[in-house]
């Protein structure tokens, strides 16, 4: 590793002639382009003059500069994210207008933040491992560099260099210093947090011309993390087992898959994804020799698919893990991310009815780039389509399946844990209707930013009720959380993919997960099936379990909106009662249950004017539990979301169910169209070891058959099941087929 | 009477020469504009080619008219009310196009219902009080009759004459004498059924030219209603004390004020409100000298307007006594009303945004002509203001108080009853922030035609719940529905408006309840207030009673959204038992209490990226109980709202509270602006029989003050309490002012 770093230094180190300012995100060439442009690409005009309007009025209502006190959501903390925020916004003003207003407002907010600096401790809320300076974590000190470092880079050439001195040396240098070398349990470690400090860090080391400081930035630290620091507030590790390297090239190395994957899932991605590519656009512009955006196979604009592919209809991304619902494509983080892929990227169309949606560019030249491309008309629309991505640096730990067909969405988790923001739900799913959650992850148990739920960050309701196991619809084993809710040792092992594939009709993902409970195998199929008979794609869910007999199997369905019918007979609680002590069952509480009769459970709901049926395969002695979310919960930190519990007691044994999605009611007519499930049965045919296979019926008359190899994953193999009549042949993993009349 | 009636006989009875069909809704002369004007006026050119692709689907799929059988929701049901809805769209098609094959499919389809009709006893299902033929009521198969009538008067001229002589005597002749001579309990009322019945039978009059049938349609039946029938199935009176009238023009006399108000609310209304329009067309074309639109000074136009009064700016009625939420302009009935609002009211351009926010037009002379407004750009928006609706036939039976101010709408009831829809809730409110329920009314507990939920019908909870007063934001006492929850004594008096007042900044509305509860007297006084320093306008809330001491009230406020914070030390429970056994709290949870601690209870919520809190003064001894609907729910009926119940024991007293509206978030910024209140303290200065003082003071240090007089409402009347530096004076029912600092 010494020996590269030595060559990659002398790659990147400063040529002898200072490069005329900006030349950070901006480029003197790029400002040239963006106002010569004006008043010929409406999309980027618009932009301006709504940024302009935000900038004015803050410039109007003055520079506040408090001294740190308050934690995210109070004021000196939000204060401070707003400066940084309108820093950078008055930056590109300056030099897309030439007001020195603008200029004036940064440089003298600056000022007034380098009398603070020598004065301020470390700040005074004591909850982080990295506390920071203006921020109670150096997480958001990071933010403010990374942001700040653009705005003095559009100031830096118009400044008096007496004023640059006093700022390099009395703000940033210190500043950087503080975020690195005096906190490298922060700076150090292969984390979203760190790639924020090495971003900021290095950007401000750009801007500086500041060798020293972009090294860090780019390789990390060459120093131990004092032993002391081991976890941090979420429960991450500090330092990763074996882990060899820092800085930025390895945060690229480490947190994606080769798919442009985040293990900390999308909401964490778009988070980190602004400071990998915001500092990734200064390095193309200030040293383009490193060819950034090219590094691990274009890895960083990968990743921005990646992350558009994590999204419903409504452009929102999966809630998997620590997430909080709503967050989307419409983030400013998303609104640089998408453009700056178009830009560098190869000039996709689709890209631009995305950025349509987002309503707004970014002011550089790839705001701009898209901009024109949208007033050319190039803009197409994005093509959702089914795909797997994997996790891991090298792309074999496991993955996520995402299926599309029509409006619908389904995604399936057997990825690795995700670190300290990673929930226990190996194998679980979501399933979307459109932009409308049918069956729903919960996401996380946070109101972020808010000030009013414990100052805005994690609740404990996060980690007794949200990571656990029962809060996702995946299943419990014995009543306890997947590897008994231990991150540790979630961490050292990922879901494993079994069978992905996708044709005109048939959609399938399949996973198995070994490592959650001792002693039990759990596989999950789900297919998505085209019928011609229905209005709406099917979904198929099969999850086959090897473990001794007596297993309690508890396998939750997170169904939205409200229960319309089922065909059993449910008994109500009057009194209701928390459904258990702990693994998230306190927070519970049993409306009804049902005892299972006959051969088939089935229940509608009714959601945003459509319906949707589960059907499941039920034995003698399951049971099925109707579920509030919302006990043991003081401060009304959880939503009372009802849930659907299947509970069997079994050795081996096949759960199957088929989801339909059907019909539609409108307030307004109060006509409802197919409001009944169009299944009239489901059988399963053969569930072993080795094999499922299952028939089903519709109303209409028509059988269909699925079957489905769990130990052969080969394409040519044949299999043959049952015997004389009933004796099924197919070749390759699975086949489905309509059956004769 | 009579004499009337024979007067009105000759007036309206028809000439010798039979008159040239279509002259129903529609007319030769219409009919020849509308041919005329196509291709010019896009709006009605796009409403054509939508009911032109729905019929023509229809008309391909084939006639079925099948033998009747099920309940709302089933399959005969559906089928024969989808029959009419297609019936009536291909007269229109026929008539505009001059397609024979949509005049063909409705001689088919007529030939087929008067082959069954002879064959037929009443309706198997025996739920109704008045069986129907096609449908399990006669409500339905006076709808039937309705939309039938103007498909058969589409094609009248174009029927071979034997079949014309077929249909009239073998059909439509008999079937209006079954839902009028044969069911006089349900022809003969003042009752939205009746209305639709007296349609029916007048529409297919007019077609025909029976003169008898016409007859009574509009003046009644000249017979008893068998004594046998008291109640409909919701409890409604069949017979009025010391009705007089019946038929078309005592419908009009009844069931509307003079304001336009309907007193079932105007979910009912704007389904009654369709006969009345549609029949009313009928009679302007073919008795123009009835001046049917000019009765009662434009009484049915006004209650169009009234309807739209009655609307969130999504254009959704509020949900007031039985009324399922969503339903609004947007629906058929208003497509038809509003047009014919804007073509005989006069041209008002303000209806025309409501039109084309409705996306189509009637196909008839009203659907051109505010089609070719809209196209001649004569649109203005609608201009929702602050009013008061009176209820009773006169004027004099209570109102509804609708407050308006920005975004802001709140509605207060003091009016009758409301019948057999009606619910128990006088002088409660609810509240939007724009299309967003702040505070709700629970609507009814019915999922109307879905068959899930009991056929479609009205389900048990919504007389167990829904109707009764603690599912409504208003005062509930000794743990007792209003009128000990019985329809027959709530009929027999209605709130008591006791002023309404809007100006610049400030809308009052103030009404009194005497007879709900015996020796209780309730008088409740809401203000929205603008207030320069917030930035939207404050809610006043100051519910005064006098009442013998010991009296124990609750008062709940049913909150839309998560809670946030509260200022009281909450405690929730670990076991959920129903609150009580009757009278709607046996379906509620308790999920935790406070007991009031200090001078003010103070709890925000969130919603819809909105912030809202309350802000109530307590008394010591006061308990905030925190609920959730859904207790004994056996069927999942109900929603799983939360509500806050403020308890007090206490003799006369005053419940005073402010309601904000403030802040924002959004998930894809995660920045909360304004969160908090910005309410520093309430006082209540003054509170007596006669009086109400209350002083508050913002955040930001200014004071503010309102007083109230509760039994002299004079304008010129001077009053003044307290005495010395607390002595307050003002002229004139209410005063409110800033307080110098």
């Amino acid at each position: 590793m010494r020996v590269l770093k030595v060559i990659l230094i002398l790659l990147v180190s400063f040529g002898l002639q200072a490069q005329e300012h900006p030349n950070l995100v901006l480029t003197v060439e790029g400002v040239e382009s963006m106002r010569s442009s004006l008043g010929s690409a409406p999309f980027f005009d618009q932009t301006v003059a709504d940024v302009r309007q935000q900038v004015d009025a803050e410039v109007k209502s003055g520079i506040d500069v408090p001294i740190p006190k308050d934690l995210a959501g109070g004021y000196t903390h939000e204060r401070h994210k707003a400066n940084f925020f309108t820093m950078q916004k008055a930056g590109v003003l300056f030099q897309i207008t030439g007001e020195e207003k603008y200029a004036r407002y940064i440089r003298d907010m600056l000022l007034q933040y380098a009398e603070m600096y020598p004065t301020l401790d470390k700040h005074p809320a004591t909850r982080s491992y990295a506390r920071g300076k203006f921020f109670w974590q150096c997480l958001n000190d990071a933010n403010w560099l990374v942001y700040t470092s653009q705005a003095y880079d559009c100031i830096y050439d118009w400044l008096d260099k007496k004023i640059v001195k006093k700022l390099n040396e009395e703000l940033f240098r210190p500043y950087a210093e503080y975020i690195s070398i005096e906190n490298p349990q922060f700076f150090n470690r292969i984390h979203n947090h760190s790639t924020w400090g090495n971003a900021g860090v290095g950007m401000i080391g750009l801007v500086m011309e500041d060798e020293e400081l972009l090294q860090w930035a780019l390789y990390g630290l060459d120093m131990q993390v004092p032993g002391d620091y081991v976890k941090d507030n979420d429960g991450g590790a500090i330092q990763l087992e074996g882990q060899k390297e820092a800085g930025f090239l390895a945060q690229i190395n480490h947190a994606f898959s080769p798919d442009g994957y985040y293990t900390e899932g999308p909401y964490y991605q778009r988070y980190a994804l602004y400071p990998f590519l915001i500092f990734a656009q200064g390095l193309t512009n200030k040293k383009p020799e490193l060819r950034i955006l090219n590094y691990r196979n274009d890895l960083l604009i990968k990743a921005v698919y990646a992350l558009i592919n994590q999204t419903n209809t409504a452009g929102e991304f999966f809630p998997i893990n620590d997430a909080q619902k709503g967050m989307s494509l419409a983030s400013r983080e998303l609104v640089n991310a998408v453009s700056m892929a178009y830009h560098y990227g190869g000039n996709d169309p689709q890209l631009l009815s995305l950025i349509e949606k987002q309503g707004r560019v970014p002011l550089n030249d790839s705001g701009l780039s898209a901009a024109i491309g949208i007033t050319e008309g190039k803009s197409q629309p994005y093509e959702f389509n089914s795909l797997e991505l994997t996790d891991g640096a090298n792309g074999d730990e496991g993955a996520i399946g995402v299926l599309r067909s029509n409006d619908l969405t389904l995604m399936m988790k057997y990825a690795k844990h995700g670190m300290g923001h990673g929930h226990f739900d190996r194998l679980g799913f979501l399933l979307y209707d459109g932009a409308e959650e049918v069956i729903q992850d919960y996401g996380s148990a946070r109101w972020v930013n808010i000030e009013h739920k414990d100052g805005g960050g994690y609740l404990k309701e996060n980690t007794s009720w949200a990571k656990q196991t029962i809060a996702h619809n995946t299943l419990v084993v014995d009543k306890d959380s997947h590897f008994d809710g231990k991150v540790d040792d979630a961490e050292k092992s990922s879901g494993d993919p079994y069978f992905f594939s996708t044709s005109d009709k048939v959609g399938i993902v399949s996973a198995r997960e070994l490592n959650a409970y001792k002693n039990v195998e759990m596989h999950r199929t789900m297919a998505v099936l085209e019928i011609d008979e229905l209005e709406k794609p099917l979904v198929l869910d099969l999850f086959s379990v090897q473990a001794p007999p007596g297993t309690r199997y508890d396998l939750p369905l997170y169904y939205m909106g409200e229960l319309m019918s089922t065909n059993q007979k449910v008994k109500t609680n009057s009194d209701l009662l928390p459904m258990g002590r702990e693994s998230g069952y306190q927070h519970l509480w049993l409306e009804g249950q049902a005892d299972a009769a006959g051969d088939l459970f089935r229940m509608t709901w009714f959601d945003n004017m459509n319906f949707y049926t589960v059907t499941s395969v039920v034995s003698p002695d399951d049971k099925l539990l109707f579920t509030r979310i919302g006990a043991n919960d003081p401060s009304f930190n959880l939503r009372r979301d009802p849930g659907l519990i299947h509970r069997r007691t079994s050795g081996s044994t096949l759960f199957a169910s088929l989801y339909e999605m059907h019909g539609r009611y409108s307030y307004a007519d109060e006509i409802p169209i197919n409001s009944f499930s169009s299944i009239n049965n489901v059988e399963v045919v053969d569930a072993s070891e080795k094999y499922m296979a299952l028939q089903f019926e519709l109303k209409s008359g028509e059988q269909y058959q699925f079957v489905f190899s769990l130990k052969d994953d080969r394409s040519s193999s044949q299999h043959a099941i049952g015997s004389g009549d009933a004796r099924l042949t197919w070749t390759g993993v699975y086949d489905f087929r309509k059956l004769d009349k």
